[in-house]
């Protein structure tokens, strides 16, 4: 794929999160080069954090002699397929219907291209990261939600209205408990980071006497109990975490083993804050898909952890363009 | 589509079934011509089979002035996608690794293709049926089980392994009950006919006193009772079939919120034995997705009944090939 360009290829990266912007220079090998990160200070409204991305940019731009060839942006929200609209980000207040992809190109005038932030991550992995050169990847990221990507027969999908494979919101249990998103029992609700601190939170106002350790890891207040305190606590024996984390585990094993009866991959990609806190999940995932997940989808799996670490953001946005790029180059 | 055609197309479609054999000769616009339907006797062994087969595909040929393109085959069963060897079909004894597509084509020297019987039907329906022209297009069939198919910005997937969609075997249901995939709480062991039966039948052993109309129905044999002896109780007004028909739509809700949420169509077809039976079921799954899955992916969904019926196996099969040589042709 690379062997015929003709020259070195570099496109922009933006990581548009609700606490930080990350914006890289990335090469056509899927390599970070140089990266500048600054704190998003939503408060300051759409408008002037389009100039501090743009001067930011500006700046990168300014330190490479190659030209960049495009800007991909990855945004934890609502994004439309085509023109990059930004309709609603849950993170960035005020940002409703900002076209910020249209803004960007007319700036620069260079290519933009906004998509979903776990869409860019999907991008990065499979191009650069543990699916490089696989065409059926399941990637799923287990952070505060739980959000996912599917390349199946070597597209990326994105359905009708942009929103494939929102496997956060398969519900895995007809019992509840409610989901943010108007549902019950959905999977992000049992074992996304928001979920299992809301578990913890529960089961301790239910038996207080139990949640010795985790009151004492948060200071005391019930509301600071996160999933990482469930973590520590798990770490250090705490029979209430330990509880929590076997109901978590179960939980993953479930919704994977659905993932794997649907989506038919030949990899599955786990990445996330938890993760990345408890990798023994990985193996223990493993084990269960190949004990309760159809055969004929088994055969061959592999289920393997992300690669790309914290700079999958950057890497993945920049992905997005990069193949678009070297797709178009191919046709020449 | 249609239209650049030089001269009229014709296909055979083989729906290859437990019971019966239907074949025909399918045209260009998805319309069945002619048929012939034998019972599958299937203790006469696959090589009987496959001559009676093409005894009948010899006879739809000698009666048509057009020539035949090419026979699609559907077997309920796991199929290689590139060969097109049947490996395991659950109701058909014997056959175990049968090389029906090679067979077939050897002896008859025109292209065949065998798919799973599910993928034929979603085949039909998008080409011909409720699904014409739209491109990102999810069928789900209740009938004994739960099968499904998955066409995305115009492509119907296969997954890695073939067995993209195995909707029947997402479990939606923590505490079960057991599928006979080894799994527990899939969705077809709730809502399909052969878990609809299993209830029933559990609910009478727990409390024989309720379910005085479903055994007079079954005329007093437990194990006959069927969904079929479900719905026609329910129809009746009989309580125990009332309940057990209230947690089947409760489980059909649940499981096509799941699939809005994870491929996102912009039309979800419904068909299969249960939906027939039970055509309310459809403007209630539909009022229940716009209740509970993703805003984003229900804006302009639309939720409708499969259109081809009985013959969509057949004309399902045929589409098949009808599609990969209207595509061939569109190239030259």
């Amino acid at each position: 794929m690379v062997k015929c360009m003709s020259k070195p290829l570099e496109a922009i990266g933006i990581d548009l999160g609700g606490t930080k912007i990350e914006i890289g220079r990335v090469n056509q090998n899927g390599e970070l080069l140089q990266s500048i990160r600054f704190a998003t200070n939503s408060y300051k409204g759409p408008e002037k954090i389009q100039e501090e991305i743009l001067a930011a940019v500006q700046k990168l731009q300014s330190v490479t002699s190659y030209p960049i060839s495009g800007i991909g942006i990855g945004v934890a929200g609502q994004i439309d397929a085509v023109s990059g609209m930004v309709h609603f980000a849950p993170n960035l207040p005020n940002w409703r219907d900002i076209p910020l992809q249209a803004n960007i190109e007319a700036r620069l005038n260079i290519p933009v291209k906004v998509i979903n932030d776990v869409r860019a991550i999907t991008w990065g992995e499979w191009l650069f990261g543990a699916g490089k050169q696989i065409k059926d990847v399941v990637c799923v990221f287990v952070g505060t939600g739980i959000g996912g990507g599917v390349v199946s027969q070597g597209n990326l999908l994105t359905g009708y209205s942009n929103s494939f494979a929102e496997v956060g919101h398969m519900a895995i249990s007809l019992e509840g408990p409610p989901c943010t998103c108007g549902n019950i029992g959905c999977w992000e609700a049992l074992a996304g980071g928001w979920g299992i601190a809301q578990q913890a939170q529960q089961a301790i106002l239910h038996e207080t006497s139990k949640g010795y350790l985790l009151l004492k890891l948060s200071q005391g207040n019930i509301k600071d109990i996160s999933a990482k305190t469930v973590v520590e606590a798990f770490r250090q024996g705490d029979p209430l975490a330990l509880h929590l984390m076997q109901n978590v585990q179960q939980a993953l094993v479930a919704g994977c083993v659905n993932l794997i009866n649907l989506y038919n991959p030949e990899c599955l990609i786990l990445g996330g804050g938890l993760i990345d806190g408890v990798p023994e999940l990985i193996p223990y995932i493993d084990e269960g898909i190949k004990q309760r997940a159809l055969k004929v989808a088994t055969q061959n799996l592999r289920v393997i952890p992300a690669q790309l670490g914290k700079q999958v953001g950057v890497i993945g946005a920049a992905a997005v363009v990069l193949h678009q790029i070297l797709k178009d180059e191919l046709k020449k």
